[in-house]
């Protein structure tokens, strides 16, 4: 499979670019190439794609169920009671969903944190989108949980990925309240052996740094070094209550972060350090959007222009969380935390790509394309994607969109009508 | 001119809207009525359109020239050399394109507070929104200034308004320390002998608030007050920076404040006390975008996921901002600021609303409309905005939108080879 994208504008100069298989082959103006796919350019700008580090994508039924209320509140009335009813069918149709929303608002991979993971990792197969797929361990220190885990855990090993290219299985921990030393070393042991990377949510609140400190003497980082978790394959959501020590630890490890700055500030967590972060560790800074029922959407361009205005926020200046920097976290960041060569339009990276429209209001003018796709455009600017050298979306338009639609809001409906 | 709105979702809901001239005339289901116009309303759900107070429209042909720079610096560099260079011409083709803007992400209405305000009136007039048109008081202590404020300002009066039922003229006073006394004495008595509604930016920034002290030895709302220009239609855009002596004047004289979260943010001015002053005053805080240099768009969707958010971060509270008190703020509320019977869907009321696409994968599933719109959907999600009874975008378009990008785009080739 070729594409050849004709008379496109990329780094402000209008250029041919060539797909062929998963990769960028060759970008040069007026190439005379057989394609088996030509895409007209014009009046477009080619751009990296978005790659959402933190996810729990098929949470995307529950958007907008029972919010604006106290956390626990909301969990406990709301959320836990839905989940514990929730098939492995449900999470196939919440996945499809969630991935629809992810490829129509421009992101080509998600880092997956739920759970009937092997029903996330079919309709990823499906839809053409890349993605590492967890089952998230969690055993609220209980023994029986903790068996059960490692019996899910084996399964998941087991389970013959449809599509070894776009998907990698990982391992997620979910957080050092939940989880117990022993799940913790089974965990990493089996990441070791699987060379499967590692998502753990992290000094999220400061309630958890504060507990944390009240049961081990230390933080939730150094609790997760001193069990050997943290390496350059483990990815550490939220993030937002560091300390210098901690903040040593993270460098020295090569761990790479997460941050999910509308979940953040919905759930009133607070402001991840951004501007300190992004200048010891550039490259290891990434984006995620969290779950959609804590943001409420999976769209990565709301998280570039909240990522971009807390960081302001936080450093307390104007010029911090540059539009630059910020678009380099959401994209190339993304794809090194989790070994991707990708992230930029560049001959020999993986093809993965946004084709956005330049007549959309949203972009006009386009003095500086980076900044009005940080601070203007929504997903009405986004006409095509391109993921591992496939069109996944076309003229605004994704394969199968309407039956996807269908099955959400019947599930909803039966959502509606269980049991709290 | 009537419009029948067939089997629309209202307050969950199925039903009929039916619109006579610029009302909403009656709204019941299955009604059987002549109407010139039959919109199908199924797998649509109606709601109020936004109304926003604070903006300089025509500054979005500056979308993205030159951000991320310290304020005065690009104020200094970029903004203020271009637009002494900007004609009459140019500021017809940047309203449109604004207004363009403002209606595909489903605004009725805008305060605007600019200059060449004859031509933004005849952009409003074309394109079917409402607006209340100003053109800024300024004249930085400066007789000669002065002077001429006072000309262009009888000029404005005498303009003739193509459209009077939609568009309001209207004053506005740029802030305390650009505008002299005897400006705002002028302004004051102005507004009066006209009937017209008042903007005036006020306590944006700390600095504003410090330096009005220096030289005044008073806040800048005392300082407004002490020159009687604080009355029920006096908009007060910004209100970073308010204490509780502030806070009790805007209250007895009855102002309304419009909070501009995402500029407020972009800036580092702070944030605004949203829940406090929303207990204080419920109907009289309202929302705007500001100008699109400083946001860098005109979305209020943008807006209202903002609003919450940075509520929630300055009180501290994951209960701060709700949704349902932040879409009255976007809507009803900025509706009775300008003395608009808008801002609901009620028969008796202004014809203003939008249909939004139910099986749009933002608003999907639809367990609560209100916090779909607020914390997930975008531009796509709108289908038809409807304006005093007219429909100004149907099936995501709007007449005469591609000229109006040529335009922008021809304008912004002009801008880029201006002397800076």
């Amino acid at each position: 499979m070729s594409i050849l994208i004709k008379n496109v504008l990329h780094n402000n100069q209008t250029t041919d670019v060539f797909i062929e298989d998963n990769k960028f082959s060759r970008i040069a103006p007026n190439m005379k190439v057989e394609a088996d796919k030509i895409v007209d350019g014009s009046n477009k700008a080619i751009l990296p794609a978005f790659y959402n580090t933190h996810n729990h994508a098929a949470m995307s039924i529950l958007r907008g169920f029972g919010d604006d209320k106290p956390l626990f509140e909301w969990l406990n009335e709301d959320i836990w009671p839905i989940e514990d009813q929730l098939t492995e069918e449900d999470i196939a149709i919440a996945s499809r969903l969630a991935i629809l929303e992810m490829i129509k608002s421009g992101t080509v991979f998600f880092a997956d944190m739920y759970f009937f993971g092997e029903q996330t990792i079919q309709a990823v197969a499906d839809m053409g989108i890349r993605a590492a797929i967890s089952r998230v361990e969690m055993d609220l220190f209980d023994e029986q949980k903790f068996e059960q885990k490692k019996i899910d855990t084996a399964n998941f090993i087991e389970f013959s990925n449809p599509c070894p290219q776009r998907i990698r299985k990982c391992l997620s921990c979910h957080a050092v309240y939940t989880v117990s030393d022993e799940l913790f070393k089974f965990a990493k042991e089996t990441a070791e052996k699987q060379g499967w990377f590692m998502q753990i949510h992290v000094s999220e609140t400061k309630q958890e740094v504060d507990d944390c400190f009240a049961k081990w003497g230390m933080s939730p980082v150094a609790k997760l070094d001193s069990l050997g978790l943290l390496t350059p394959k483990t990815i550490l959501a939220h993030a937002v209550h560091l300390s210098d020590e901690d903040i040593e630890i993270i460098k020295k490890r090569g761990c790479y972060i997460s941050t999910n700055p509308i979940s953040n500030l919905k759930l009133n967590s607070g402001m991840f350090m951004f501007e300190k972060m992004y200048k010891i560790m550039p490259e290891n800074i990434t984006l995620g959007t969290d779950g959609a029922s804590s943001n409420n959407n999976l769209n990565m361009l709301d998280s570039i222009k909240f990522c971009s205005l807390a960081a302001k926020a936080e450093s307390n200046s104007a010029l911090g969380g540059k539009a630059d920097d910020i678009y380099k976290v959401a994209t190339i960041n993304g794809a090194k935390a989790f070994g991707l060569n990708a992230g930029e339009i560049k001959e020999g990276c993986l093809a993965d790509c946004l084709l956005v429209d330049l007549d959309n209001v949203f972009l006009t003018p386009n003095y500086n394309i980076i900044s009005n796709m940080v601070y203007s455009a929504d997903s009405s600017c986004i006409c095509d994607v391109i993921c591992d050298g496939r069109l996944i979306m076309e003229n605004g338009k994704v394969a199968g969109e309407k039956e996807i639609i269908n099955n959400a809001k019947k599930l909803a409906e039966k959502i509606k009508n269980m049991k709290k």
